[in-house]
């Protein structure tokens, strides 16, 4: 198979980082940036790394996907709250054949794009990765850096296979994984800490450290654990709690992105990362009130933080 | 009957307004204070009243329960989280005919107060009252005013009704009322109000505008509501939430007790009014999710808070 084209939708925390591991192991990746756009075109971007820091001084910026190259691979790594967008950002980059992989937090996501692009191979990129943009053009990527890919409706196994053999070439540490399991089971993480963090104005370790909020977290990592299984995700059991338990203790003091998004007033994910699976599990009779009530907390602190 | 002994423990916001109300009709009351002590006693009390200001220049203001007279009746208006101070302050009031009267929040007071002092008369005052001590012997009485007194264990039933017709002699709304149903009733409104103005640094009017968090108190009310029917209190049911939100819109603005306490870094009352109902309510089998989520959220914040 020649060379992949790949496109970065999004060239953040995660979208950045991903795009320019690609783009310095000399695959051809074009960035859509926003804010930053003049700064990357004239500086190309900046990774500080607990793997190593690099810099990539040319890159190839666009500020609009209606000028960029189609492509073989769309990473998409924009903030759930601008879903939409993609609805007019996508088409250009499209061929017949392109993968579009969401490199995004939430339940749900795929099954929108597919609904606005019915014919469209779709896959689920679940980053495990701390890292941040700190300036125009600066990612500071902290710890982890994993990513696990699921595939959603894309016929083209050899396709989806070269992706992954291109981040592992990359030097990310990349694996296939059941599609459904893997984004219920990251939000067994994620649902919990998100949002915990945001109403009690803290970080995972104060939460794990208090015996009420601990016990809270872990309810809240059930409830996930019980919509999975009510949803025939059988593999996700009470042991996945408490490994998450364990991983969150071992981490360092961590604001999740819904937390940074809170306190930079950007609106919060909210849709995708609690009303979607919420909505998913009640379809299935499965009710999540713990879930439910931090969601209509968020809600209210959300409209109050514009 | 003679005229009755009262004496207040807790001359605050609650105790203060229906101790000063009795002694100004001519009851012999007899203050129990602690912070402004020695200004009562030299100034009285003032109350700044919607229904009329009233001031007594003299009151019987005392520092401590062992040099007050034996008390008929005793009005508790301590904060429920200073509880156990009345296992050493109550034994000096109590002859062997003393009613006890907890104007308090919360469920499980009086059961507690039993336990200690097993033969002790015991009733639950439910006062329906914005009031606060905004001054050391200065009590602000913005709006209602109302006290439903339910016995709980006070076999004297002549003694009973001369301390409502005493309330009603001194112009105070007094009714009785069966004990544990208006303990669970006054629940209905309090457990969703105290604690979220707290989490969400709110009012009662924001909660119920935002069509989230109106929804969650909605959800709280019917928590209350359920475990009240669990235990076998069946006049309580859904037209009584619907009442309170009704009565609620109908409010100024209002944060509740809790919320005070919490922005002048007072201990919360969550042990009475979410920990105990939450108890009782599991012992009949039934779930709190939402109510128990707000304890572990006010669990945290109070440790916090200090």
């Amino acid at each position: 198979m020649k060379q992949l084209t790949y496109a970065v939708i999004g060239t953040g925390a995660i979208g950045g980082f991903y795009g320019a591991k690609l783009a310095r192991a000399g695959q051809e990746v074009n960035f859509l940036l926003h804010s930053d756009y003049e700064h990357v075109r004239r500086e190309g971007l900046r990774v500080s790394s607990c793997d190593g820091d690099f810099s990539l001084p040319q890159v190839h910026a666009y500020s609009s996907t209606s000028e960029m190259p189609k492509a073989d691979v769309v990473l998409v790594g924009l903030k759930s709250t601008n879903q939409h967008l993609l609805r007019t950002l996508l088409p250009p980059l499209l061929h017949p054949g392109t993968l579009v992989i969401l490199i995004q937090n939430g339940i749900g996501l795929e099954a929108d794009v597919q609904k606005w692009f019915p014919g469209l191979a779709l896959a689920a990129g679940l980053a495990f990765i701390c890292s941040a943009k700190t300036e125009p053009g600066h990612i500071r990527h902290q710890c982890y850096g994993s990513i696990n890919l699921g595939n959603y409706s894309c016929a083209d196994v050899e396709l989806f296979q070269t992706v992954l053999r291109d981040f592992c070439s990359a030097g990310i540490d990349a694996h296939e994984v059941d599609y459904a399991e893997a984004r219920w089971r990251k939000a067994v993480w994620n649902m919990p800490f998100n949002g915990m963090t945001v109403a009690l104005q803290t970080q995972t370790d104060c939460l794990l450290r208090n015996p009420a909020t601990r016990q809270l977290i872990y309810e809240q990592m059930m409830e996930v654990i019980g919509a999975a299984n009510a949803l025939g995700i059988s593999t996700i059991d009470e042991s996945s709690a408490q490994k998450m338990m364990q991983m969150t203790d071992d981490m360092v003091p961590y604001s999740p992105s819904m937390r940074l998004d809170f306190d930079f007033h950007r609106p919060m994910e909210i849709h995708y990362i609690y009303t979607r699976p919420i909505a998913e599990a009640r379809t299935a009779g499965f009710p999540m009130p713990r879930l439910e009530m931090l969601e209509r907390e968020l809600l209210f602190i959300d409209a109050q933080n514009h």
